[in-house]
């Protein structure tokens, strides 16, 4: 391994050494396969704030007790249609996987189903979740509220997460239909690559700590929510996904979460989070459904762009990104490469460079 | 009635003239109480673009056949906790108060209910039937398409419609939480004042017939997505409703949808809606969800303001214009005042303002 002149890792070897890792660090297999899956998802896909770059955070988490390595995961209430899972303080991913296979369940049997999860933690790239609803043939919707970052629409202080939404819908014979999106007006990885690049952020999409919108990366404190002048919306479907993840489950309000980012690692976060699964064909037949599905991407893909730009149907980017990625591998940051080291090292695993 | 010298009216006696119209021109009673609760929704909490000014339209949709007087709504397909409502070209307030209804009552045994409705027509304001639900103690969702009038994100030419999202959350002892949002950066509605006031609109909400940023009100074609340089964000919201609505119905897209406005006022335009109502004590137990949502909602509203703003939770703005339309009645506008007198004259029916 000679990490200082190759950079490229292919998406093979990445996943492997993430399960490797996460084994050696005592997590069971269950969990194990969960987080690795998550984090390709994101890495796979170019969504790398939710890729592998987690996993030395994760593995922190699990060693220091904030994530539980051997969790029990138990249906804490059942009615209907729904499910209340309690992930006994799991991975968020093995929490979320384990109740989208219960929310696709229940959508097998009644038409849809939804599962509300308490005692989870951080589960990475919300999208992952709705995807795997949508590979087996049904529309999958993931939400989760995380520390509070992001003002209201009129507020000065952080208030909601990021709270993500991410929905997926199956396309017959093509990759899904996937929408995976922040309520925020821009990513905070946006806020620290213009950090690192010196430039000047978009206007109002972010504020100082009094709340007072800046473009300057450095003095970010807080981001606005999605919507400008109409940012009401973004705040409302932060709220969404709050009410859904914290308030029907019991958990904790964004703004009562201790930070993912924390000195404390042995305490349970308390995070909750929410997924619906919804059975297409329930509603009428398949072949309709695949036509119409087919019709609205076709009519979309080939509608014309404004000048310099193109238009895509949500998530075409990244199964490009993941085609590229399937062929030439995947760089490694600096930061990411220097944890990944220091993890080989404690747990006697090689990471391969090509 | 001295309509020239007095323009408010009292909300009980819009009520009143609106369903004696709807009546008078052969709509029957359940058409009547649906059409006109509904319009009195948007009138009401100030979503005057909802309100009544829509009851000229509609009785001509009604008289030219294109909406069914006495409609047959029927359940073409059951399984489970969801259903297909075929709405037989009734009004879309009949066929998604009934809808909802529906869906409330799956919601009831199963814990989550969804309906997708058929050959329905233009709804008026998605709020209302989420309201619904969380008036009865669900959390209600209300998706449509619309005729097309929104860019895609990178797009130039008008796609989706201005697709609404609706969530109402029921608060214990307080109005519900409150999300009634299209898709659009901005409705038009906006656009139309804008013109009217001869004001500059906002960068990047509206574009021209070649899908180029305009700030000049009189030459917007089509409106841009929420969002901004994140607006694949709105553009996939829009595409959710649409999927629900229209893919999931086996119903028209968009993009294939006859206009709302048009001369041709005898076809029905084979609209698809969705509605989804979940009970949130199914997961855990009532004491808790409403001291979440009492928490969530106190936090918010005491919450520190930007200068000059203020801060409030989705929903807080209707119930404020609510109070005031309740004491004060409703100014209405010249173009409505109008037509109501030209309605009153054809049904033989008098409005009387204050």
């Amino acid at each position: 391994m000679d990490q200082h002149n190759q950079n490229s890792v292919s998406l093979g070897e990445l996943e492997r050494f993430c399960h490797s890792v996460l084994i050696a660090c005592g997590a069971n297999e269950a969990t194990a396969d969960a987080v690795t899956r998550a984090m390709m998802h994101g890495t796979r896909h170019g969504v790398d704030s939710h890729g592998v770059r987690l996993l030395d955070h994760y593995v922190r988490a699990l060693e220091g007790g904030r994530i539980n390595k051997n969790p029990d995961l138990k249906v804490a209430n059942a009615f209907g249609a729904i499910e209340t899972l309690d992930a006994g303080d799991a991975h968020g991913a093995l929490a979320t996987y384990t109740a989208m296979d219960h929310a696709i369940a229940l959508a097998a049997h009644f038409g849809i189903g939804a599962v509300g999860i308490r005692n989870s933690s951080h589960f990475g790239p919300a999208g992952a979740y709705s995807i795997e609803a949508a590979r087996q043939g049904f529309i999958g919707f993931t939400f989760c509220n995380s520390d509070s970052f992001v003002r209201l629409h009129g507020g000065a202080q952080r208030f909601h997460g990021t709270n993500p939404i991410a929905v997926a819908v199956p396309s017959a014979g093509e990759n899904p239909w996937l929408l995976d999106m922040a309520t925020s007006a821009v990513p905070f990885n946006r806020v620290l690559l213009y950090r690192s690049t010196g430039t000047e952020l978009p206007q109002a999409v972010a504020s100082d700590s009094a709340g007072i919108d800046t473009r300057d990366a450095e003095a970010v404190d807080m981001l606005a929510p999605l919507g400008g002048e109409f940012g009401f919306k973004g705040a409302g479907l932060a709220g969404l996904a709050e009410i859904l993840s914290a308030v029907v489950t019991g958990m904790r309000l964004s703004f009562d979460l201790p930070g993912m980012i924390s000195s404390d690692m042995a305490t349970p976060r308390g995070l909750g989070a929410f997924v619906i699964a919804i059975k297409p064909d329930a509603f009428g037949d398949q072949a309709t459904f695949d036509a119409g599905m087919a019709r609205y991407l076709d009519v979309l893909r080939n509608s014309p762009a404004r000048e310099g730009q193109h238009v895509m149907a949500p998530g075409d980017r990244e199964w490009a990104v993941a085609a590229e990625r399937e062929k030439a591998g995947v760089r490694i940051d600096p930061a990411t490469r220097e944890a990944f080291a220091a993890l080989g090292e404690t747990y006697g695993v090689t990471l391969h460079f090509s």
